[in-house]
């Protein structure tokens, strides 16, 4: 049975999602709970309470997925691993990278915590990728595999909120932002096409057509064309 | 001499650069003037207002700087004049890029015009990459010009948000924060080094070397050590 604190948690995950952190108060909570304003503040004091502990969830699910396997080499199917599980991740946590520049200046706490969480994934990062290299399925110097993973890094928590910025406020909903967000992978495979090999480089289209939206345009909102909705 | 309305918007963007958008108001940028907010509203009927007149200068930048010269192929010279202008022009308009999108989700004029922005933005990329293509100062195929062209835009975009979401509050300051933007261009230059050729591959660790901030860390806050500040 889900405790009460877990389903205030799971709620407000989604209502974030859905609304946008700053849209929704923990009244709105309650309410869509059926529980009363006291009951919560019971389990929570405030929203960024809330905030901090959807965050540390999320750390969690990152810290999870972004490690090595033990006793076996990297294969390259572990990398289609890596990128679903960037995608579910980016998804589930998609309020938090959308407004964090807000998030992170209410809440000092948040701030240094998101800091942490930042290099301990590069951290993370580095060791995925130099398995990677051990298996000789990506063959990169030490200085552009940093570059490249920051870059990674970077492209991965920025897209949910480029995609946003170019959706007319009438057009946005879950399903083109699901269909969008997949975009994100195929980006993050362009970026590191040219330092595969081997069996990775084999797989590469294939990759590339299981992440792309459309045909003849990366994004189908860029370069003119706009997605059919 | 500068009018009113000039001096409004400078004072504007200097002030929405230090603080955020958000913590100025408009009382706040007629005190900074020595001018009455009645002044101030004969120029402009709200914050929006100025927003809105600030990315329009900036998009006017950005259109002036994205284009291939007439009538001579490209060097991998204009290639550092690229990121100097891009790299300019992500300080001169930091505030936004920080806050876009808060700034767009109240203004739905500028909405649609950053979404039209952003797609011309990328047409005259691509025409600046197939100038580099004909140089053969670069070797890309569409698709991979397209998936880059995306990947360096999200990226010089999102850069500034993504060095203060790093930057504890107390260590914040210009002088930081603009190392920090100039580790952006190093990212954008081992994000399109795979696919330089001629003399652009071979000033490759020069440009590199330019750019970098810090020696053994690709960004200094990343990766365990922090930058001596």
């Amino acid at each position: 049975m889900t405790s009460t604190r877990d389903r205030i948690l799971d709620t407000s995950l989604a209502l974030f999602n859905q609304h946008g952190e700053r849209n929704v108060t923990t009244n709105h909570i309650a309410e869509a709970l059926g529980i009363s304003p006291g009951n919560l503040y019971y389990h929570f004091r405030n929203k960024a309470e809330i905030v901090f502990e959807l965050f540390e969830r999320y750390e969690q699910i990152v810290a999870g997925f972004l490690s090595v396997p033990d006793g076996r080499p990297l294969t390259w199917e572990d990398k289609i691993g890596y990128f679903e599980a960037i995608l579910e991740s980016m998804w589930g946590a998609r309020f938090f990278h959308r407004d964090l520049g807000h998030l992170l200046n209410q809440d000092t706490r948040l701030r240094e915590r998101y800091g942490d969480f930042v290099r301990q994934s590069l951290d993370r990062g580095l060791r995925v990728y130099e398995g990677l290299r051990v298996a000789a399925l990506v063959e990169v110097d030490d200085d552009a595999m940093r570059a490249l993973l920051v870059n990674t890094w970077v492209l991965a928590a920025s897209w949910a909120s480029f995609v946003q910025s170019l959706v007319p406020a009438e057009r946005q909903n879950e399903v083109l932002d699901r269909t969008l967000l997949r975009q994100g992978i195929y980006q993050i495979i362009c970026l590191e096409a040219p330092y595969l090999r081997g069996e990775a480089a084999a797989h590469l289209e294939e990759m590339k057509a299981r992440y792309r939206v459309g045909s003849g345009d990366t994004l189908g909102l860029l370069f003119g064309a706009g997605p059919s909705s």
